[in-house]
């Protein structure tokens, strides 16, 4: 069973995090899924839900995947040495990389994707990209997969990703398969973002 | 500021909860929400997240609003007597309440929903509907607004829902923005079920 790093941080965007893991969570799909966080005490959310942590960053567990959710907070998280040491050391080790939202721009931070293509949320981009600014980073894309980085745009666009990373994992039919489960509509075109033009970026 | 009871149970499904909540935990929408169950150790999702609990059934909380997530252990918390008469009676005092997937068939289970048109997860529709044989079950709709009562489709579509609830209370402007705030692509007509054909009940 391969193992899940889902980082968690003091305000972490809701959907951002809760959204992937229904979808990574599946059974089907076979990840044993860790909550990591800075410290032991339960994480509370952007809408005031606590969260216990499973694992802390300082344990040392190496991760065959990692997941990073956003929120406005992720900058500010970003501040944090042993939170962007982690986020990099991880990111390297891992098989997969998914990053929703402002999370892709705490990623970013890092240096790990640095070269390479990568998209965040479109209501905060202007303002956000400059601080990566290695990462050429594109303004229309529900998400974008380059190698083994997975980064989506705004909070629900982390579903969508989510069922990309299935799909690029285990297949098409085993994504469709996902969806259909939660009924879900799918968007499995990750070059389909409106967003990218409501919020004037195109 | 109107108080929204948002019950967790053992095993509740991820998305069913912290999608909704996504939307009506946005601060333009003004609830205070409180995560409620039988007990105050923390619960385990059905992808084994454990969440805080805020208050709970027995303290003699009154609510504004009601949410009630699903999950297939729903039908296992109907068996608990006290959890049932707490829903029916934050139910009948509620302004609003809303379910989603089984938390709908769990709802159907109090006789709060008789006579009443209402629908659930497309799924298990054929299996679970008889457990509530005095709703008016509808075979094919994203969500159902009868009155006071909002009741989903599966799991995602709580989300298509919450945002409903959001429309009838604040107006369809107020609904768009948060849609659009979370980036989502909001299915905004209730009778647009796809599931209902892809599960062969139509």
């Amino acid at each position: 069973m391969k193992s899940l790093a889902a980082l968690v941080f003091p305000g972490f965007q809701t959907l951002d995090f809760f959204g992937p893991i229904e979808i990574l969570g599946d059974p089907a799909n076979g990840f044993a899924i860790s909550t990591v966080a800075k410290a032991t005490e339960p994480v509370v959310s952007r809408h005031g839900q606590r969260i216990s942590v499973d694992r802390v960053l300082a344990d040392g567990t190496a991760y065959d995947l990692l997941f990073l959710p956003g929120g406005d907070s992720a900058l500010e998280a970003a501040k944090d040495p042993e939170l962007m040491d982690w986020i990099r050391q991880t990111a390297e080790n891992a098989q997969l990389v998914m990053a929703v939202c402002t999370g892709s721009v705490l990623l970013g931070m890092t240096g790990v994707l640095d070269g390479r293509k990568a998209t965040t949320n479109k209501v905060d981009f202007t303002a956000t990209v400059p601080l990566a600014p290695n990462v050429d980073w594109v303004k229309e894309a529900r998400w974008v997969e380059d190698g083994k980085f997975f980064t989506s745009s705004g909070v629900s666009a982390g579903m969508d990703m989510a069922l990309g990373a299935v799909r690029h994992l285990f297949g098409a039919a085993q994504a469709e398969e996902t969806a259909q489960g939660i009924e879900y509509l799918w968007n499995s075109d990750p070059s389909n973002d409106p967003f990218a033009q409501l919020e004037g970026l195109i």
